[in-house]
């Protein structure tokens, strides 16, 4: 049986986060069922999404230009820059609707266990945008005022903060973090102790 | 922002079954991170598969050729079909290396509820390659002479069953159906009761 085709395409689904070899089973059949309006409008659009969106070389954002749409935008704030582990990151603030200002995505955290120190992340970028004077390249436009730390709030995440906000420390921007709390619509019985405990530190009057 | 690209993609990739939005970001943002190594090949075996593979005109298969490889294949036992509804039970029946006959497949099951008449599923087709007489077409190589009725043990699969046994009485062949009993490392703690009703009225000797 040659189901060389189909097979590879199982194999090939199979391969994203998500998707087991039975599951992609199931989507290669349901595509089959309509190839023409599902099928290859998504081979198109991932031919084209692979070759035209690249990592924008100032703030690391996925776009089809570079610099990316956010740095180009003229009405962003561009005092500011919040740092986040990784672009669905950045992805998810700019959902909130909550930020105007720039990004800088710096591609992870520091890790011990996992042998990534500084020099495998986009720390040095960050530090650059922030404080030209250290690289000695001329400052390009405003100067950045506050740094938004967007880590995660894991222990590897935490540390890669501490890390850029004491490299932070010279430059005389002010670096904040997150506020951690109990997340909007969180019921106080599944939430970890630990949120809780955090929760209540930070309690401020109602 | 102008995500079009990035976006479009993963409102496509969310329709695939077992991909919501949120793991459809997750799996374009891990495609991105290798675009060469797996979005591109990905893209261009969508795209051959759309326009390559078509259901066989015999049996239904999904294959690259027409009629397809099973149809063609000269060591296939041509005195058998195994008829299934859907081309993921046939790829299941394949998958088991168990069976070495034709299939046939139906496309569906009979649904008074969904509206399905034996004339939305492909019974007809079924009922010609076992009785040309019928169709007055002369009978194209060795005459079939079982019919395995393959379908689902839901009312539906087995109303299906029931009418294309009715459908096939007059033909003479034999008409057989899939054994049901307990699971090949099922645990008769999990079972349903209708599976271990079943499993004992058609008990055999040890």
């Amino acid at each position: 049986m040659s189901l060389g085709e189909i097979e590879r395409l199982i194999q090939l689904l199979a391969r994203l986060p998500g998707l087991g070899p039975r599951s992609a089973r199931r989507a290669v059949l349901q595509m089959m069922k309509r190839p023409e309006t599902l099928m290859l409008p998504l081979a198109e659009t991932l031919r084209r999404t692979a070759e035209t969106v690249r990592p924008c070389s100032l703030c690391g954002n996925l776009d089809t230009g570079d610099p990316c749409a956010i740095c180009r935008d003229p009405e962003r704030d561009r005092t500011t820059i919040c740092a986040v582990q990784e672009v669905g990151d950045l992805w998810a603030i700019e959902r909130s609707g909550a930020y105007k200002g720039l990004y800088h995505v710096v591609g992870g955290t520091l890790s011990a266990l996992d042998g990534r120190g500084p020099d495998q992340l986009n720390i040095a970028g960050l530090i650059a945008r922030v404080d030209p004077a250290e690289n000695g390249a001329a400052p390009a436009g405003r100067r950045v005022d506050e740094v938004i730390l967007a880590l995660g709030t894991t222990v590897d995440g935490q540390t890669t903060a501490h890390y850029i906000a004491d490299r932070l420390a010279a430059s005389g921007v002010a670096v904040t973090r997150l506020a951690q709390g109990v997340p909007v619509g969180g019921e106080l019985d599944y939430l970890d102790d630990g949120t809780l405990s955090t929760a209540l530190r930070a309690r401020r009057p109602a």
